[in-house]
């Protein structure tokens, strides 16, 4: 608890504005809000910079409607939920007309006001069968208030396609790596690039690349350094700290 | 290459300084610099805005002490060499007597001048046995050019150890979270702050840690967002990291 | 077999009540129910306290429903099969109208007496989409004669929400902890509680989660004391553990 | 914080007798007291009912003795150190003299006031290899309060060995069954008594094995109900879960 | 070559019978007889005194059928092909009317001459899940001449029910012990019978039981010896080698 | 960049014909060819000897239809894309009628002018259910320009059908041996024949082969050398190394 | 217990020879024998037709020379301790002077008198490197009453080595194949050979052999029937399968 | 057998300068040269093109003498040992003193007459620690009679330095490509040359890299055709390989 606001329970108290027992649940941390069937984090925003980011995989379009709302009426940022059919944002824009699908990045984001972008994200992937998780970080890190540029099929078995786009690279902030089968991408990005490369496995590829461990390992044992990996497919979290990552950066340019 | 170079090289060539042969090769790459063993990658501090920093593990003290010399010709930054025993050090130090040894974090250093710290990392562990892997990250962070502040044996059994030290790890540019068993610490720290997450996972544990996959595997899957994962007991990966991001967000800073 | 039963036999047969042949046949240890398709262990509630559970997943209707009752001849406690569909029950209600279903855990009651609830059984879950596993384990805990609180969405990453129910939880007799992804939150309660902490993993999340593994070794490694682990997704056998502890502490505190 | 201390703080301050930035910092969870190397869970005790207990296996003589002499000022509970060698007891010793070492166990105590044995933990083990890991666990549950009863070399390839100690088995509050090779020894007790079973997975065995992995997932996926399973070779995990089952079960008898 | 056909080849080329070129070709083995797809191993009954038995899964009804008439006309044995749904078997059974199939064993059989029963087989299972496993064992060793007896859910939860049957099992020239979850089954008949034990771990559990690995890792690090253990889910490789080593045995007893 | 396209640039800017940023852009690699949705290497064959191959598995008709007649426009042998379904076929083939579909290996080809065979290329399998992956690999060789001759359903089990190819396989540039189950076909035939064998592990099995795992494992760690191995059911991968070997064997022969 | 004790103690007590608390004493099992650290399964000769082997690794030469001796006191077979070093053995041989070592194969054994070899095992392995694996076999077969054969050296990589020896093979009542690295010896012995194979995979090999667990994956699924597979390196437990088939049909034979 | 000798016995036999008997066991394939320990293929090179190659590590100085010495009565090719120290050849050099050792690769040769290097072979690596590896790969593809070039320490995270290489290695006919960690190098190489490209996993790295496991998946997945992939560390195994393709490339060359 701030302690401005600890200060002013015990002014209140002093000043018997309050008694004892109401100055006990006054300090006591603000409950979460209890749906149901879900907690919403409605300080995450105040810890994390960023509200709570619903995970709509298992979640009916029904409670996925009812989080977003009341998380909306938390925060002036974009809400979004990832993970999501187009059929359930059918459902749900019954509810929240204004909430937006996106469609390859299967994200429906709830937005008061657009965030200007500010930096630069670029995001790299191997083949075009990464392209859907691709562009889950993508529209992640834009919502998150990143100029995102976007570099598709530049695998490493033709480097120069690569080596191309390098200098675009290198005026980013934070570049996403986005790869399957080998996952090789991120070592040489990581070798062409002074910005921090967040890693994406994905499980593109067959037989021995076990649904994205093949290159889950390469990206975690890559011999290039500044490198960060999240889980596999996972588009989301690799945009998300990327979008923090140039943020922070930027935030800290206008500071 | 850049186009100032290849511009000069044109304009000598039909100036007839340089004939035809010269100007072939002046346009090719320029060589790496070939030692019988190794070629140290000399173009990387242009590329990635930090020297190759030296991986110890499997080489001779001479070849560190040669590749450190030849690498801190170019750079006025601090070389490194990780991964080096208290031995080999003392065979280098023959050599380059200005080299000094970080012991738990097993990083031998050659420093001509020391760097400003700015910013802050924040390098957190979750308990005693994490220590030489939240030390190596750690170092490697300073000679980054980060502010570095500590705060060990803050496992999530004991929560509240955590919480307190919750409002320090809030004013970091990027906190190193380092943890083996099961990899808890990352997901409550990334709950707590906004800044950048580096997961470091470590072999500590025992049985089923099947030597800090348990805890690699928490971290990956971490329910927080804004987390970055490097490899098992990748100390200087995860200090690199985070030292990267600092830099840059301080560098927009003075911008 | 019981002292009382040899020895009446032992008399029945020295006072020539039954001969030789009928003596060595009651001294054999009771012949096991044979169905034809399965041999319902009748005894189990002798030895275990507990008639024997079913599993549902891979039996008929017909199949459950002759078992059900087959066992519910000998107990007066109620009888369950867990891991049954809607359409299953709906055709095992024609043979056992009694019969119950709770959709939510997937478990089939059929109860003579309901059991007066005792104790304190408290149930966490991590995340809304481990409510399937977290209602197995309630249901089947409640029906072990515990008393059950509930507690979900109180994932690790939102820390103050799992702080707001830890006077909650420390007024249980034992707490079931479900989660999936990274399982931090089995090792959170387990520090928060002087009561035997049981850890069912689930099966949420993606990628390098695999299935639920990510989360059991992180429970299986917990850096808090008194915690011990049961299979993926096994909300029964969460439920049935935390429900024996229960009983075993009521069963004394009325002794 | 307990609202007793809190209600005391609001009216010293209404009192005037602590200022504001007093009130303040009294309203702060208090900090961990930190040695150098190590911040001791000194509330442990008063959350979990027992003193944290230190894993021995990777800290110093010197830091074992500073912890366990701060852990003891707080607590008249015996302070336990595992995974301890002889050598390091040796050395503990000239700073503890009245510390006690358990050699099969590797567990170090220090106890202020012998615990009466109370209630019945069993230990179980399947072959004399699995020795040390079961004397671990007995020794454990022993200072959590527990009479404690072995029965070691059951394995089931000879069942009637196991089927001689059921009876004994049956009168036991918790029963750790400790078994390496397929483990099955869990699965066999679980069906042979109502007390909660604490299985513990060994290394022992060779091959296919894979150092206790073949037991751990055997125990894990017991046909039989009732079973909580720790860490491979976690005997200490194992005696303490069934000690903290033991207490309560008693506790409650007592109350 | 048998010696004999070797010695008339060499007879009847010195005698003129056959020219140089003929007997060169008569010394050549002879060439598996190709269908277009496949090519049938019409000498493994000479080899392995059985014929080649048919793998179902991936052939159509035509194929299977064609294969089937093809080892027929050269074995009086019957011939089976396993792993066959009731759909292909209706399509076969056009061509081939006098074929059988054996439903839960999902086995298609064609018999010339009934095999008089020999010998015993006993086929134990842990649960009914584990059944048609069993039946394919069963089906299987039947058609290689054993006499079968059948125990099916005998799992070591309720041990009594094992023990029960013990007697029997003493009998059989060879068991099978079919299970599933922690395949504890195995070791417990191990170490109740003389004969050798066939051990065939199923895909029955779930989570942890990674679709038969812990039975299987089980059964390979039994505590008893004298078990053999198969694929997992591989009842026909079970029921054969049974079935081998029953033959054999009864082959000896009547020569 | 080749050497005679650079000093023709120089040439001409010191000649005057292009100014100094038409030299600048001449000097810089040629760009990828973007389609919307992929960079199509079209630099491919002048680097590799053969243009890009598509992989068709996530791609539409429509993509892989552009990216062929891309790829067609530059090479004048055969453009392929596999993994392509017969449906997908269909729907090309409305764009480009001479498109050929190969059922088995479903493989679609383009094909300008048809390759004369030359050299020798052995496909062998060792069961008919491994025959679409050896289809993939006799296909894919055909095209890269080499004579193929198929020996299928020649598992070791029967290892004298093995033998009678053998003198087959001895003729051949490469062979290519596909095999799922154990695997052991690659080891056997490695040690029959002098030239380089390409290992293909299939997904075909069942249990504990782990969809190709045990083949794959098996064909690495073959006793026998000069085998290289491809991904599970990469018959694509194996009949196009095999295809280079063979091509550059005879290139080597005409030259 | 046998019927016939049981008639006796039953006519013991209606006599009055008896009273009723030793009617009761004697119908209970009897108990085993309990050393300090070991309960020898001195019925296992009963039920299993052979002595109980000691499992020498984890235990000292005192406690193998005490269970030893007890077992001797029971049995007239040849009482075995395996994976015994030579320096246990010097130790244990001041005991037990007549005990022997059998030293490729790390066996002690105690032998009364010398089983008459009886049948044929056959012991293949695959390369000189298997060989203590392939001794371990073939001295316990040997113990158990075989005849043993050995054919060492005989991998697939050379299969007319194989080939030589099949006629040999041929006669055998059980096939021992130990091989390690990819392990296809057994699928190709299992094709050459009408009796029973068992597959003992070693830890032989490098790299991606995983220490046995890609031979350990070929034999299970070996392409050929009639194949049971044991654990790593565990020659102990193919020697026992294989004497145990063999003793058994010997038995018969001589019926 | 060749037809030339099959006719030559069966006209001796014709002709009566041999009987039946000596006919019959002059069909019979030749017997390998028996050892006490091994069976020397003496037959391998007739059959592959290259003698038997010895896998020094677990065999004897006296044991590698004796085989070598048997090898080279038959050819006048290098007969080679593998995985040999120096101590071990320090013994065997008193045995056989024309024998050479090649330290970094741990190769025993012994040479009658040097092979003409031809073709080429590049052998490139990533990292100074994949030196062993690579050195193995080169002397054994020279002894194969290729010419090599070596092209050490280029890994992808400085991609400049392969790139200069690349001209190098597109003369080459076959690259063996060494690496560990992420094994990128294989995938970025293979799309630079037309050549077969041999991958060669190291151990080297840490943590996740399971001791080559990340490198060897990276390589299995390479998005790169034309790519066979040998065991971790096996450079043995890939310097055969190139060095049978490079033999066979020549052999064309010149025939």
């Amino acid at each position: 608890m701030e302690k401005d606001r600890v200060l002013r329970i015990l002014n209140q108290f002093a000043a018997g504005q309050i008694d004892q027992e109401q100055a006990w649940l006054a300090l006591q941390p603000p409950a979460g809000t209890d749906l149901d069937f879900a907690r919403p984090d409605l300080q995450r925003e105040d810890r994390c910079g960023y509200p709570e980011v619903i995970f709509g995989q298992n979640k009916s379009a029904a409670q996925i409607s009812e989080i977003m709302q009341r998380l909306a009426e938390k925060s002036s940022q974009p809400i979004l939920a990832t993970r999501c059919s187009e059929e359930k944002y059918r459902l749900l824009q019954a509810q929240i007309p204004q909430a937006v699908y996106h469609a390859q990045a299967k994200i429906i984001s709830l937005t008061r006001e657009e965030p200007v972008p500010r930096g630069l994200v670029a995001v790299v992937c191997a083949g075009t069968s990464d392209l859907p998780v691709a562009e889950e970080a993508a529209v992640t890190a834009g919502f998150l208030g990143a100029r995102v540029e976007k570099y598709y099929d530049v695998g490493v078995a033709g480097i120069h396609r690569l080596l191309n786009v390098a200098p675009a690279l290198q005026k980013a902030k934070a570049v996403v790596a986005v790869a399957g089968m080998e996952g090789a991408l991120a070592s040489v990005v990581g070798g062409l690039t002074a910005a921090p490369v967040v890693a994406v496995p994905t499980s593109v590829g067959y037989g021995a690349g076990f649904g994205g461990v093949a290159a889950l390992l390469a990206m975690l044992n890559s011999c290039a350094a500044g490198i960060g990996v999240v889980n596999i497919d996972n588009g989301f979290g690799g945009g998300y700290l990327a979008g923090v990552i140039n943020r922070q950066s930027c935030h800290e340019e206008n500071a």
